[in-house]
């Protein structure tokens, strides 16, 4: 079968992306597509500038109008931003019976009501993933994987910018102006941060999210926006001491006949898992009436979190547009004939850290025999905890954290160690995993 | 266009969830779906037994080949369980040319790959997001909203038992089998309880897991598998002293040329999110190449939201039953004639609890006419917090956090707050989100 052929408008940082996720998984995107996915040609301003990604086999065109009425294009993907051009493009590109994917929230937030009734009437999709939450595939989840539910409420750290001061105000005790300094040298927040820490951006993306939730229209004027800049220093402090954690959030939910659509600095108690979210990644609390509360976590922005998102709809439309029963969603997200034979490694092989516990005879020198076995199989230690003995006890318990080794190591180093005279009972072993 | 007809095998908990969420939600799910969906059918051992549903237009049926064979119905949803006739009848509806729905993880875990084969073969859906982690949608986010990733590894909370075991142990210092039995008392635990203790349950969802994740074939027999019945309650603490803490884990990880697959009692860092999933709730993390780390959260068992994942399910059938434009995901979830008008409400009537920051002068009696103000507009006082004013400071900050109570009544409490001739500057609010 022929490869789809994508037209990339935008080559900057999620264009750069999205080229170098389906140049190095390629083989595996069309395992799960039943098609190949090729991009044939990319706008650019400036074809001389160095780029992040290889553009050998890609057709660079100057004219961003010239890709989209390029024949040969099925699927026109808009990473440019911003309002005017993308919105001709987009609309000229359905005009033209061609599906869209998009990652600009602005353009989706203000224009997608046109933009979709068009869309429905050329029979093309439009997807946006990547507008919303950048990695998380949250507009999928709402979509699709909640559609038994009633919605009742979301409620989102949907800007990473925002979320990465207020995270630091509390870390390091520092102000706004100090840490939105830092995040601009970072490269987190823009020259002109408005649309970050004043909500701007946040709406556009709680807008998009609502209508999905609610099955309303796109209506951003409506949104109650306030920023994170009167935040003090001293709020994140009181707000601590009273059991809580300030976040900017998104917040969308059924109330009475109407709908509350709102961004704004919020307390949230601390022990919830949306109050752990720190640093630059996103959350989004969905509350469905069947399913009950949902957490989704992740990367909210960056080059290859979003073409992640921008990937997944291109694999959907690539789906849809060969509507027979085998480009159906496989059973098993691969295609039946595409499986892969890997082997599953038998525990020994597999190297993990662990946290061992051994009950010994009180008496000198048991922990240093024990931890010779263990040095002589290359397993050093990280943490030991040994108790005084209870009143009437001869064992004490003995705790080990090691760092990680293969399991056939820590097997032969228990083999010792369960034969030493002053061990009373087998060794009990935990895994160790830092999930990084 | 005419109702899709559903045969329901099994109207115990979940069958009954499905029922009353499909009773519920009929309106809203038929927006989305672009079609209505009908329980014609059901195949019930005992017809007599109360129900946890209504039946009064459902035809309820002793024998579940009859249902199966009925030429009425289009989807047969299989909410038996266990191997046979769970089996039998599945394989029956394929070769009948029916789409199946199911939540039996155990058939999809040994038997998966003789039924997708099959269902290959006839051109028919076989759906079974129930199967894994309850009401997340965490098929549909591994199958299709990380499409473009390489996927490294998988770890997940994935036994709602375990896990409120493990909690109970750590939050109230009791041992393994004291919290076991008040897991069966509250029915959370079976009699036999072999499944969820021995990591067997959990061993049947991650076999799933891995194959969608890698693209290998289901091999639960390949799965490394350890209970949690010799954690003791001295493990918890000692972990909780070294900084971590212990849960119960189905790991799938590319390793070389292999993978791992193991379900066995884990020490994670305490300040991971995963490390503070709690009680009976199901939590997976997916890390892929492109999108990093991304963790989804949600009730991992019980009617309804079991329910949630099974109509989801249908939903897509649906869609894809007709495969011509009007039927495919619709853009803003809902199809687009069926979107509502609902209002969105002004800030004024939204009700929410508060932060209160003000600056005060230091002097007697100010406190007392501020709660006086607030008290006028039915606004109780949760916790004040006012600090000694700084050598050299005249105004001191004063804090209160509020119940509940709606903006309005706020902005006219701030009208009399900000005229009072002891406060210097404006009232700063925080909304205060519970998230419950």
């Amino acid at each position: 079968m022929q490869p789809v052929k994508i037209g990339l408008l935008g080559l900057g940082t999620v264009g750069s992306g999205t080229v170098n996720v389906l140049n190095r998984n390629g083989r595996e995107i069309s395992r799960r597509a039943g098609r190949e996915i090729v991009i044939a040609k990319a706008f650019t301003r400036s074809p001389e500038k160095p780029r992040l990604c290889p553009t050998d086999n890609i057709d660079l065109v100057g004219d961003p109008f010239q890709l989209v009425e390029d024949p040969q294009i099925d699927i026109v993907v808009e990473l440019i931003g911003g309002d005017s051009p993308a919105k001709e493009l987009v609309l000229r590109a359905i005009e033209l019976g061609k599906h869209v994917v998009t990652a600009n929230k602005a353009l989706i937030a203000l224009h997608g009501n046109e933009i979709f009734a068009k869309a429905s009437e050329k029979g093309v999709m439009v997807n946006f993933e990547a507008a919303v939450a950048g990695g998380i595939p949250i507009i999928k989840v709402l979509r699709e994987g909640l559609a038994g539910n009633r919605i009742e409420w979301i409620a989102g750290i949907i800007n990473g910018t925002g979320n990465f001061i207020l995270t630091e105000m509390r870390d390091k005790g520092r102000d706004f102006a100090d840490v939105l300094k830092e995040a601009q040298a970072l490269g987190y927040a823009e020259a002109d941060p408005t649309f970050d820490i004043e909500g701007i951006d946040a709406a556009h993306k709680l807008t998009i999210l609502a209508a999905i939730a609610f099955g309303i229209p796109l209506q951003f004027d409506k949104v109650y926006t306030e920023g994170i800049s009167q935040v003090t220093g001293e709020d994140v402090r009181y707000a601590e001491e009273l059991g809580y954690r300030i976040k900017h959030l998104g917040i969308a939910r059924r109330s009475g006949d109407g709908v509350e659509l709102r961004v704004h600095p919020s307390l949230i108690p601390e022990r919830r898992l949306l109050a752990n979210v720190d640093g630059v990644m996103n959350a989004v609390v969905v509350k469905g009436d069947a399913v009950g509360p949902t957490l989704y976590y992740g990367p909210g922005a960056g080059a290859e979190p979003t073409a992640s998102a921008v990937v997944a709809d291109l694999v959907d439309v690539v789906r849809v547009m060969t509507a027979d029963p085998e480009h159906r969603v496989p059973h098993l997200a691969f295609q039946a004939d595409a499986l892969s034979d890997m082997a599953v490694l038998p525990m020994a092989e597999i190297e993990t850290a662990y946290y061992l516990r051994l009950s010994v005879a009180d008496r000198p020198g048991v922990l240093a025999d024990i931890a010779r076995f263990l040095a002589d199989q290359g397993i050093s230690i990280e943490a030991v905890i040994q108790k005084e003995p209870q009143p009437g006890q001869a064992e004490v318990p003995l705790i080990f954290l090691t760092h990680k080794v293969k399991e056939k190591s820590l097997d032969a180093a228990a083999a010792q160690i369960e034969s030493h005279p002053a061990v009373k009972a087998p060794m009990y072993r935990i895994r160790l995993e830092t999930l990084d």
